[in-house]
């Protein structure tokens, strides 16, 4: 194992909104890739945080940014969106033009220069990668670059466009679909079946995302041709995540059947617990404005319910395999991990049939 | 492993109408447990496929049931779906008339005599199980019971109704989804996410089926903590496999992101390649019969353009792992999965991170 900076082939997922720096040192110090996520920060705050992981330890870490396309808001489309969301304001009270919701920026010049400034070790892209420019200054900047990938096709995109590891993204995956070369959601295959084609397809290191959490997951990811394994939603249960204990308490009563591909969060699919909202307006609706715009009208009717103690407008991002998440601190877990998927692997070897 | 009457823990998953006897045949003679699929078949026709395997090789097989509720026909469903389809009858000079396809006929009565009769080592059913009193009587024939579980609930109904095994189909399975206690397809977890959840939550043994194409598949499927691998789409491309050259070609050119779950070839959902009829029809349409009856209709469409020389209009059904598959002999392609899956596993005790 020598493309990741770190000790153990592990990365934990950058999981915006849902941790700062203490998750991404938690797991540094655990010797795996802890990571920072960036879309909701700005470009001060990330320099903050940088800076606060650097203080507690010399360990590589990553640094993610989403690169969407910024959309130009249509009046039309958010009219039809908030008329669509317009019961649910009647019935908390609020008024619509209340919305407004967190922005996501994607990756940019002023975001660029803390890069290029911090010179992290490695540096993720979330819906392929950012213009060539920017990219090849944080290159230049020493940082190892990794991309997701939820096909084949978009794997081969990024190895052509200069990216040095892809993360094959299964189907599974909590959150935000990485998918920028399609937006059909059906298309895309579930782990077991994408992360060997992947393998096959392209020359780059390749790491397993989505449905993985806990060591039989992670051998079963190398069985399948993985160089590394990224971890998601079994962080979400350590007590260095920042969620709300509304989402804290749906992920300890989340079952297998229980998450849906839902774009009514932000305009994009991302998974998570079907709750009101999911249910009602989604999971996947043709009227929201295009990501990250939707995210404005949510917001609001979130902040009401969770004031309520309801999550019933809150996006409980959430993988295929929350269930086999447990309450465990971020380093502890880390440590577990590697070792039970080390003592899987090395049990197969024995097996006789 | 002792649960399975077979030598190698791999099972040839029974795909109705698309092999007979000689598939069955060729996979037991490499000591995996061949399957007969019955579900196009009569009584008759049934007893003589099996005195043909008999007739060939001693090893233990398997025969698979469909086990779905008869519906009773609605007029008024069947005439929508018939003038859904309409455009598409009058395009090939079909009279509406002709509709009429393959019958699939659940378990009963005649059935099960020919299994007390003719007594297989095992019996699996698809969408369940039989009622409890045809069920007792295939038991006392001696047959290992096996039947597959789309998400946990099902499992542990399985175990909870007489089931012996229990097989984890996940998402990326071709052909048609097990399910049976939701019509939700989009409540059904890949495999990677399904398969250690159905492990810890029931005792009986657990095959791992759906999107697992070749050794490192396999490899997987027992770090997840499977017993055994069942295997379809890639015994569609063996010389004894009975599907049509359109079929055949179709899957030589598959790619993992052209598969769709569609229920417009017999009204419930199964995985096959996107065609023109899936993609302008489904892939899930409203307006179906319930299964088996929308088949009757999608039949002499596809018989009028596989006459052309078109697939368009025919199920090319295929899991997502189908890119993985290779033309080969049923017996060598056996051999060479098990063979490839325990050098997976010998190497994954060598890894040295």
């Amino acid at each position: 194992m020598t493309f990741l900076p770190s000790t153990i082939p592990l990365i934990q997922a950058p999981m915006a909104g849902a941790h700062g720096p203490q998750l991404t040192i938690a797991v540094c110090k655990a010797g795996s890739l802890g990571s920072l996520p960036t879309a909701m920060l700005t470009p001060d705050s990330l320099r903050e945080q940088i800076a606060i992981v650097r203080k507690a330890t010399d360990a590589p870490f990553s640094v993610n940014f989403f690169c969407h396309a910024e959309p130009k808001p249509d009046p039309q489309i958010e009219a039809r969106w908030l008329s669509r969301l317009a019961p649910y304001y009647a019935e908390a009270g609020l008024d619509p033009r209340a919305a407004a919701g967190p922005a996501r920026a994607p990756f940019g010049e002023a975001l660029c220069a803390v890069i290029e400034e911090a010179r992290p070790a490695a540096v993720s892209f979330h819906f392929g990668l950012p213009a060539a420019s920017l990219l090849a200054r944080v290159k230049a900047a020493g940082a190892l670059i990794l991309s997701s990938a939820t096909t084949v096709a978009e794997a081969r995109w990024l190895e052509n466009h200069g990216a040095d590891v892809v993360i094959a993204q299964g189907r599974e995956a909590g959150g935000h679909r990485a998918m920028f070369l399609s937006a059909d959601v059906d298309a895309q295959p579930g782990l077991i079946a994408l992360l060997p084609q992947v393998r096959d397809a392209v020359r780059l290191p390749v790491v397993a995302a989505g449905g993985i959490g806990d060591g039989r997951g992670i051998a079963a990811a190398f069985a399948l041709g993985a160089d590394a394994v990224q971890i998601g939603t079994a962080y979400l249960r350590t007590p260095e995540a920042t969620i709300t204990p509304i989402h804290r308490a749906a992920l300890a009563n989340a079952r297998d059947d229980a998450t849906r591909l839902t774009n009514v969060f932000t305009g994009r699919p991302a998974r998570g617990l079907v709750n009101r909202f999911v249910a009602e307006v989604g999971p996947l609706s043709k009227d929201t404005p295009p990501f990250p715009l939707a995210a404005g009208a949510a917001a609001p009717l979130r902040a009401a319910a969770e004031k309520r103690g309801s999550g019933d407008f809150s996006p409980l991002w959430a993988g295929e395999a929350a269930p086999l998440a447990r309450e465990e601190g971020a380093e502890a877990l880390t440590r577990r991990l590697w070792a039970d998927a080390e003592a899987v692997m090395a049990a197969l070897s024995q097996r006789n049939d």
